[in-house]
């Protein structure tokens, strides 16, 4: 074993500085490594209740700071200031415990923050993030213990793609002490902007659900995390073609609710340890997905036993909750925040659910169609389903 | 279900700019609408022979662009033209098939470009990625039918923390009609810059694994991707603490080496339908990956068949290399760059395993330390593998 050390010792003299490769092609795998021997600049750093962020940027002629914590998060955001090493700096009070996403501006151009690893996906744009710490974000950092994480593929029939979706087992779940246990599924609907990573990616699904049962606060529970946009075999992050259904037209959204509970639900419940019955299903989504939840709930009654629109974009009749009524329902969890464009729907869903003496939870929350909410949603949702 | 439409119809409004919320928080689950009908900026446009790259830069005085075809893919690259509309541009010779990470760089800050979804990541850095279709690049797009990739969590008493690993499980594992069957497994190594999800990033191996497997040309395999880095619970982006187990010190090596063999081997053999047997076992490592697949090898000559250091970083004596031989190798596949600056060390240990009498193939590529070099290997070497 001895005589490997040599090599070893190379490579370590390479990325330590002793060897140069900065600026070589070589540096591919040695990216990591800080071979200048500069000052370590970092961003963001938070000391409580001070914040700063900061961006090598010699040439530029203005840099601006925009982030979630504004009235206006894209922008124009916040001047930084140039010091004399060419590093541009911003601090600002901590804004309250929540994750927030944030980018500089330099010379009118977006970008993230080269020095932040933590990064978002939302739709096509990547967000650097910013988590302070707090009550509010306790479930949103990495429990002690962590279920699993998979990217599956099924087939559709009925929109004639294989498709990939997300799913999240609790710790546990593959254990062979665990092997006869059959476990609850919530199935987790994104936006129209979204798709199969968008609640593990911006909504901390996993993180949420992690911390909620590690704390005993929710059941292990499996949690299902499709595409909802019918076109979309996947991410647009894989490069794959899309078709033209639009999700924005009816007949789309009803196909694909087909889909979802006719394919998806019965893929999950072959493939995994269910228990296939209404009890141990569970139905959420946001804005578009929201739509789907609601309508899922009306086409297919008899399905699940918890629904949970969130900053939804759907409707429903009184005759269409009467039915849900006579069918069952052991919670329906409706959301919305106060200045959503959609609240108002909200409050037209939850005055028919009242009307038709359908017991459900009304939660309000400040702010509007932003992930801040729908995570405080997943959080507040998740320990009242499967009791 | 008529009624719902209504609600669909108002957000359907507002995506199509009706309502304009542009600027506004609401827009975050909307953020992939083009609001105001601007022209539609591409980039990168592949045109056969011509490449183009566009950057929406109104206020910047210089932008270059550089990529990993330039000879230096860091900087400080070839500058872009500015057009009336504030889109500056750049049309390039498309360079030969191949996977090419690129940046801007605006008023000297480099970046991604905004316009492309498709992004690696390179340890801590995020590069834009631009994909030239042709043979060498065949497998590297999605396949027909996927595998799936998943992020477990498993307990390293030996390192003294719970880790995360990559898995990748070949199309049909889940089917019940496989139910039976068990499958050979890869486990495939990152570098010093690198962690777990490296080789399915930057490394394109659930792509290149899915289309052989499809073409018959790959065994169905699973292929492990583990953290190489001792002292890492998992990839930065999970923001976990880390310990101070420098790679650099043989000792941590060995532990990790260690941990390999008796933690994560007998994981996997616990937990996946998986023959145990070193005719089923393969290691492959790239840089420090590839001194760990050395020291895996001569630390534990009964464990693996098959085995394939990268443009490794190790070594390995006369004696150990004849321990080895004893213990019996189906395939040890050798590979570097004849430009990387660890191609010496290669030829050492080709010397070695010549003078020993143990059958090997010896692949040299053209080009240096690069991924483009291991994405090539793992496209040539898994097809010898369990055969």
């Amino acid at each position: 074993m001895k005589k490997s050390l040599s090599v070893i010792a190379m490579l370590a003299a390479v990325v330590t500085g002793v060897v140069s490769l900065e600026g070589r092609a070589e540096a591919q795998e040695l990216s990591n490594f800080n071979f200048s021997g500069a000052r370590k600049i970092v961003s963001p750093e938070i000391n409580s209740d001070k914040t700063t962020f900061r961006l090598q940027a010699n040439y530029a002629t203005i840099v601006n700071l925009v982030g979630a914590w504004m009235d206006n998060p894209w922008g124009p955001g916040v001047p930084m200031t140039k010091g004399n090493d060419g590093v541009w700096e911003l601090t600002i009070d901590t804004p309250s415990p929540e994750i927030y996403f944030y980018s500089f501006i330099v010379d009118g151009v977006v970008m993230g923050d080269p020095l932040n690893v933590m990064v978002q996906r939302d739709g096509t744009r990547y967000l650097s993030m910013l988590i302070v710490p707090g009550e509010r974000t306790e479930n949103y950092y990495e429990a002690k213990r962590h279920g699993t994480v998979s990217y599956r593929w099924y087939n559709s029939p009925i929109l004639g793609i294989d498709r990939r979706l997300t799913v999240y087992t609790p710790y546990g779940y593959e254990d062979s002490a665990n092997r006869n246990r059959k476990y609850p599924v919530l199935y987790l609907l994104h936006g129209a902007g979204g798709d199969e990573e968008a609640w593990t990616s911006m909504g901390r699904a996993a993180q949420i659900l992690d911390n909620l049962i590690e704390k005993g606060q929710a059941v292990p529970m499996i949690v299902v995390m499709p595409n909802g946009n019918p076109g979309q075999m996947a991410a647009k992050t894989l490069g794959l073609p899309e078709s033209e259904l639009d999700w924005r037209v009816l007949e789309n959204r009803t196909r694909y609710v087909s889909s979802l509970c006719e394919e998806i639900v019965p893929f999950i419940e072959k493939n995994y340890r269910v228990a296939a019955k209404p009890s141990s299903r569970a139905i959420a989504g946001l804005s578009m997905g929201g739509g789907h939840t609601i309508a899922a709930s009306l086409m297919y009654p008899e399905m699940f036993d918890y629904i949970c629109p969130l900053s939804a974009a759907g409707e429903a009749t009184p005759e269409q909750v009467a039915a849900l009524k006579k069918a069952g329902v052991k919670l329906y969890f409706l959301a919305c925040g106060t200045t959503d464009f959609l609240y108002d729907t909200s409050v037209k869903l939850d005055a028919v659910l009242t009307e038709q003496g359908l017991d459900h939870v009304f939660y309000k929350s400040d702010g509007g169609h932003v992930w801040s909410n729908w995570r405080l949603y997943l959080n507040t949702f998740a320990p009242m389903l499967f009791k």
